[in-house]
C-alpha cells in the first residue's frame, strides 16, 4: 500500500489510499474526463498498462486454444499501426510473426505509413512482417472515401513490401451486401465479376509477385540510425496536464523520421529497451518517461562512440511519471552536459526562432521553431545554435555534449522540416551514414532490403508525374521490369523499381 | 429468425442471432453513436421504422379518444416540416388534414421553405393544408432571433397560402411570462396591448385575408413535375458509413427543387409510393434505397412516354438496405442504360468539370461538380456530358437513355447549381413543361393555385427593393389591390400580387 | 405548491406539480442539456441558488468546527474571481476576510484581472483583500502555459495590491513531484534550489514588500463610480433561451468597466443590494433581472442627484425569471423614460451604427455596435444618438431621462469599445468624476489607495516598453525607488510605481 501511494503521488490533492479497495477504476465516475485527460496520471498510467496486458492475455487464451490442435501453425492477430492503447512491443514477444492493417486515407503523408511500417518491423526486432489488409482501392470509415487512383494500391504494396512486409494481402475479397462495411472495397466488387480497374490492377500484382517469387522473402533492412518509440512515454505525456496542449508525441517522432526519410537514409523504429550498440545514431525525441536502465544504456552506448539525439521535454518523469527532482532533463542531464530550467509554452502561431552559431552542415542562419522552449544552460555541452528572440533570446536552442568517444545532441523545442533535414544530415554525414542514392527528388522513397549478399534496392515514385533518380555508380537490374539502370532511373508516375545490384 | 438474420446480413460482424431475446435495441449501449452513425444499419434501419410507427400509434389512440365524442371534427397533429424521425407520408393517411409549424430563420432560403410547404400539401396528394404555426416576429431557440422585417411575416404568410395553405395561423396570441419560451413572439407581446409594430402587421394580415374570404379555400396546384422525397432512403443513406460524411439527403434534393422554383416551374413533393402517371417529370434525387415495385413503376412511367431523372448513389440497396448485387445503379440500371463502376469521393473544397459534349438548351462548356462521382459506362444511354479532369476524365457525367417512348436521365454527380438550372431548364422545354411567367428575377417567388377553372397566379418578391414581373399576355388583376396587371407588375418590396386570370 | 407553480410559471408546457414529490433535479435526465440550457428556468434558477447555499452552508460547518478550537482567528476560503456558481456576495458575509486565486493567462486583458480583483474588494464593501493564490511563474491547466515574462510576477502582484490585496501569496512553495498539477509553477521549482530566475524575482518582490512594511496595510479605494455585478442575474440570463447565444454577461459588464480603466477612472464592483447613496454614477449594465427593491433604490438614488446607467435586455424579469408585464425595460421604465417596444438580434458579424443627434463629450459622429438591438420609444426621455440603419434607423439608441435631480442613460444596443469610452468620459465630466492622472498612455493602469489621509496612487506600465505618465501638479514620491515625482513619471517596461502625495 505505501509503495502505491508513494508511486503515485498520492499525497497530492488527499488521493492517500489506505486499503486496497479504496482503489477505484481512473474513469468518468473517478478520474479521468474527455479523451486522455485525467486528475490522478499515476493510476490512469497504470490502468493503460493494465488494459494492455489483460487484452494480451486474452490473445494468449486464444494461443493456446490453436497450440492444442496445431504445434507449429505460425499464429499473429492483425495490428493497427500507431494504434494507441496496446503496447504492440510487449504483444510482438507473443506473436509468431507480426502482421498489420494498412489503411491510410488520400492524404496520410507517405513518410508516415512508411513509419508504420518500420514501426511494425521493429516490433519484432527487424524480422518481416505480413501486410495483413489493406484496402484495394476504397475505404469506408474515413471522411471522404476517396479511391486509390490508378497505380496506388501497387505502390503502396511494394512500399509495404520495400519496408519489411513478407505479403500483400487484402481485405477483402468480396464486399459484403450488408452491414457497416458495405461501401469497404474489395478485389470482387459489389458488380461481382472480374472485368474492374480494380480487379484488373489486383491481377496484374499478384502476377508481379508471382513472377518475384520467393526473392525477397526473408530480406531485412541495416538501418544504421535507430529511432526509439515507446507507447508508455506516450500515454504518459497524454495523461499529464500542461505544459501545452499541442505536444502530440506521435508527430514529433515523425518529423525526425521525415527528415531521414526525404534524404533516403534507413532508419529503424525500436523500442525503449532495445539494443542500440547496433547503431551509429540513436534518436530518442521527447523522451518524457526515463523508465530504469535507459540512461545507462544511452550514457554507455554514447561513450562507446555512437550519436545519441533527443529533444525538449525529455528525462522529466520515471517509470510511475513521478518526476525526476534536481533539475531537467533529470537522468539524462549527464548525459546531455545541459540543465533545462525553465520550459515556455506559446500558443499555435507563434514563433522563437533558432540561430546557428556557426554553420554546421547545411544548416547555417536561422529557422522556425514553435510550441515547447526548453530554457537551458549549458553544463559542460557546447552550443550550436541559441534562440533569436523573446526575453531568452542568446539561451542555447541546440547544443552537443562529447561523452566518451560520442556525442549527445539536445534540441530545446519543436523545430521546422527545413532545419530537421539539416540537421540529421549533418549528424549522419559526420556519423559516415550514407543515404540510399546521391540525391532523392522530392516524392520519391527509396529503402533497401539485403539477402544473403544479395542487396535490393525499392525507388517508389509518389508523384503523379515521373522523376528521374540518380542511383549512384553501381550498375543495377530492376526486378520487375528487367531493364538494367546505370547512374539513374526515369521512374513513371506512381511507378516501382526494385534494383538488384549486378554482379 | 432466419429471414431477419438475411434481411440484416447478421453474419457481418458476427452479428447472427440464435433467439429473439438476442436482439437488442440498437442505441449507445449496442451499435448506435452520436448522431445517426450505427455499426449495424439493418437493426437501426428498422428501429428508426419502428419508432415513427410507435409513435403514429400513439396518435391513433388520441384519435380514437376524441373520435368517442366527435364523430366528424377533422383531426390533425403539427407536423414539422423536413423533421428526419417521423416519416411523414405514413403518418398523413391517418390525418384527416395535414397542418405545420413553418419556423425559417433569417437565413433559411426562401425555396427551402417552398419546397417544405410543397412536401406538406404532398403528403396527402395535394389536398390543400393548415400553416399551424409561425411566429408573427420572433423565435426564440435559434442562435440568433432576428425580428422578422416589416413585411416579411405577410409575405411569407401569402407563400404558404400559394403553396397549398388553407389557414394562416400563429404560435401564440400572447407572450408567456415565464418558463422555455417567454422570449418567443407573439400577437401580443408583454407589453400587453395592441400597439406595436408586430401586432398591426397581424392585423392587416387578417383584415386582408378577411377580405380574401373563401376565394382560395380549396383551390389545388397542378404540377408536372414530382420530386420524389422519401423518408426511409434518408435514414438508410444517414446510417450508412461512407462514402462521404458530406451526403446531404434534403440538401440534394434542394439542389432540383430550387433550380426549377428559381425558373418558376412548378413542382410537387411526392413519395416513392406515389402514382408517377399525371406527371410528365419525375425526379428521384439520390435515390439510394429503391423499395420492391419503385423501378418497375419508374420503367412502366418511362415507357410510357414520361422523363425520369436519377443522381449517383441511386439504386444501391433494398429496403432492408442490402445491396442490390450485379452493378450499380441495381434495379434502376435497365432504365437508365448505364453501369457504374466506381464511386469516388473527394474531400469538401476538391472539385471536377462536368464538360458538355454539345450544347443542352442553354447548357454548355463546363460546370463546377464535387463531393462523389460517379464512374459510369454508358450500356445504351446517350453521353450528353462528361468529367473534365482527374483519371476518370472524358468518362459521362450525364447521361439520356430513350426508354420506350421515354427518356431516363443520369447525373452522376453533384452539380452546381449553374449546371442544374440549365439542365432542369432543358428538360422541361424538351417536355413542354412551361414557367408560370415568362422570366423571374433574382429573389422573386411564383406559384400557381387553380379552383373550379379560376387561376390564382401569386407573385412574392422576397427583395428589400421592388421587382418587375413580367406576366405574360394575359390580362389579370390583383385580388389585394384590385388593380389589373396587363404584360407587367411592379411588385413592390416584400410585396405580394395574387393575379387572377381576366375573364 | 401554487405558490411554486406560479414562481416557476409551470402551466406552460404541462409542468404543473401536484404534490412534492413531482419535483426532480434539474439535470440531463429531466430538464437540463449540455452548458446552461434549460428547458424549464424557473427550478434550474432556484437550483442554482440552493448548490451555491448549500456550499455555503458546507463552509459554515468547517468555520464551526474551527471555532471550537479558536475564537478569534480570521476563517477564509480560497474564491476564485469570476467562478460562475457561487453567489459571492453571500458568501462574504460569512468569511471574515476575502481571500481568492489569480491566474490570468497570458491574454487574458489586464483590465478583466482588474476588474476582478475590484470584485473580490467590492465583496466586503471595499475591505481589503487576500492575494491567496497565484503562481510564481506557469500554469499547468491552461492550454498553453507559457512563462510569466521577466518582471510580469512582480507586476501583477503589485496589480493585487493597487486593487486592495494586502497580502501577496504563492501556489506553491515546491513544486509536486508528481500527480495533476507537477507541472504547475512554484517558488521552489523540480530543480530543488534557489539559483532560477523565478526563485529570484520571487525573493526581490518578497524583499521590497518587507520594505514597505504596513504602510498600505488597510488602505482602502475611494471609488465615485459602482458597477453593479450580480450572480443571480448571469444564471437568469444564460439559462434562459433567446434571444441570442452571443449575450455574455460578463464581457458585457467588462466593457463599461475596461472604459473607465483605460481612462484611469476608479470604481467599485458592487451587488445589487449595494448603498448606491456613496455613489456619484452608478452602473448595472445587462440588468435583465431586476429582484424587490432594486427599482426604487435606483430611482431614489437618482431622484436625490445620481447618475444611473443601465442597457438593452434590462428589466425584464423578476427574481423567479418572470417578464414583468406591461412593456420593457419593467420596472425600470419609469426611471428611464422609454419603452423598448422589440429587441433584434442580429448574428455575429452583422452591425447597426450609433448616430449621435449633436456631439456628447468627445463622442461625435457615428459608432458600430452589434448583437442585440432595443427598439426604444423615448416617453419623456432625450434622445442622445440613434440607429443608423435597417429598419429602425431613427429610432432612438442613447438616451437620457431627467429624473429628480439626477438623470438615467440607457444604451439600447451592445457598443464597440470607442463609444463606450467617449461615453463614459462624458458622463464622468459631467458629474465632475475626475481621473486619477490627467492622461493615460495605452498598457499603463492607474489605482489609488488611501489610509489614515495618505494617498497612495499606483502606476503599472503593462508594456514591455516604458512609458511616460503625466502624474498632474502634485509632487509625489515613488516608495518603491524613493524617487520624487513632479509632473510626469518614466515608468519602465513592466514597471511599477507607487507614488505618496508629498507633504
Amino acid at each position: 500500500m505505501d509503495a502505491v501511494n508513494e508511486a503515485w503521488n498520492t499525497r497530492f490533492w488527499g488521493h492517500t489510499f489506505y486499503d486496497w479497495d479504496e482503489i477505484v477504476l481512473p474513469d468518468g465516475l473517478s478520474e479521468e474526463g474527455e479523451g486522455n485527460v485525467s486528475a490522478f496520471q499515476g493510476i490512469s498510467l497504470d490502468y493503460r498498462r493494465f488494459m494492455s496486458d489483460s487484452l494480451l492475455e486474452c490473445y494468449n487464451i486464444e494461443v493456446e486454444a490453436i497450440r492444442e490442435h496445431s504445434k507449429d501453425v505460425p499464429i499473429t492477430t492483425n495490428l493497427m499501426g500507431l494504434f494507441p492503447l496496446l503496447n504492440y512491443f510487449y504483444w510482438a514477444k507473443h506473436m509468431d510473426i507480426v502482421s498489420w492493417d494498412n489503411y491510410p486515407s488520400l492524404t496520410t503523408p507517405v513518410s508516415e505509413t512508411a513509419m508504420t511500417h518500420d514501426l511494425m518491423r521493429g516490433l519484432k526486432h527487424g524480422a518481416p512482417f505480413m501486410l495483413m489488409e489493406q484496402t484495394p482501392s476504397q475505404q469506408n470509415w474515413q471522411a471522404y472515401n476517396s479511391l486509390k487512383r490508378p497505380g496506388v494500391m501497387r505502390l503502396w504494396s511494394y512500399q509495404a513490401v520495400a519496408r519489411g512486409a513478407d505479403t500483400v494481402m487484402f481485405f477483402q475479397m468480396r464486399r459484403s451486401k450488408g452491414a457497416c462495411e458495405k461501401f469497404h472495397g474489395a478485389v470482387i466488387e459489389h458488380s461481382g465479376h472480374e472485368n474492374t480497374r480494380v480487379f484488373r490492377e489486383v491481377a496484374q500484382l499478384g502476377e508481379e509477385l508471382g513472377r518475384l517469387g520467393d526473392t525477397l522473402l526473408d530480406a531485412v533492412t541495416e538501418a544504421k540510425v535507430g529511432i526509439v518509440y515507446d507507447w508508455q512515454n506516450r500515454w504518459a505525456m497524454e495523461l499529464s496536464s500542461g505544459p501545452t496542449v499541442e505536444l502530440n508525441y506521435v508527430r514529433e517522432v515523425h518529423k525526425f523520421y521525415d527528415a531521414l526519410f526525404k534524404q533516403g537514409i534507413e532508419a529503424d523504429m525500436i523500442s525503449a529497451q532495445a539494443d542500440f550498440s547496433k547503431y551509429d545514431i540513436v534518436i530518442a525525441p521527447v523522451m518524457y518517461m526515463v523508465k530504469p536502465g535507459f540512461a545507462e544504456k544511452s550514457e554507455a552506448f554514447t561513450a562507446a562512440g555512437g550519436t545519441f539525439i533527443t529533444t525538449f521535454f525529455s528525462g522529466i518523469v520515471n517509470e510511475t511519471d513521478l518526476v525526476t527532482l534536481g533539475g531537467y532533463p533529470g537522468e539524462l542531464r549527464n548525459l546531455l552536459g545541459i540543465w533545462a530550467e525553465e520550459i515556455d509554452a506559446l500558443p499555435l502561431g507563434q514563433y522563437n526562432e533558432i540561430v546557428m552559431k556557426q554553420p554546421y552542415g547545411k544548416l547555417t542562419g536561422s529557422y522556425k521553431c514553435e510550441m515547447l522552449f526548453d530554457l537551458i544552460h549549458a553544463e559542460g555541452a557546447e552550443v550550436l545554435a541559441e534562440y533569436g528572440s523573446d526575453f531568452y533570446k542568446g539561451m542555447p536552442a541546440l547544443t552537443v555534449n562529447r561523452f566518451g568517444e560520442g556525442k549527445a545532441y539536445y534540441v530545446a523545442t519543436s523545430t521546422d522540416s527545413d532545419f530537421m533535414e539539416g540537421f540529421l544530415g549533418a549528424v549522419c554525414a559526420e556519423k559516415g551514414v550514407q543515404p540510399l542514392v546521391p540525391e532523392l527528388p522530392a516524392g520519391v522513397e527509396v529503402a533497401r532490403r539485403v539477402k544473403e549478399g544479395r542487396s535490393f534496392l525499392f525507388v517508389l515514385n509518389h508523384n503523379a508525374e515521373s522523376a528521374t533518380v540518380r542511383t549512384g555508380d553501381v550498375k543495377r537490374r530492376d526486378l520487375l521490369s528487367g531493364v538494367t539502370v546505370d547512374g539513374a532511373a526515369e521512374v513513371p508516375g506512381r511507378g516501382v523499381l526494385i534494383l538488384e545490384e549486378a554482379e
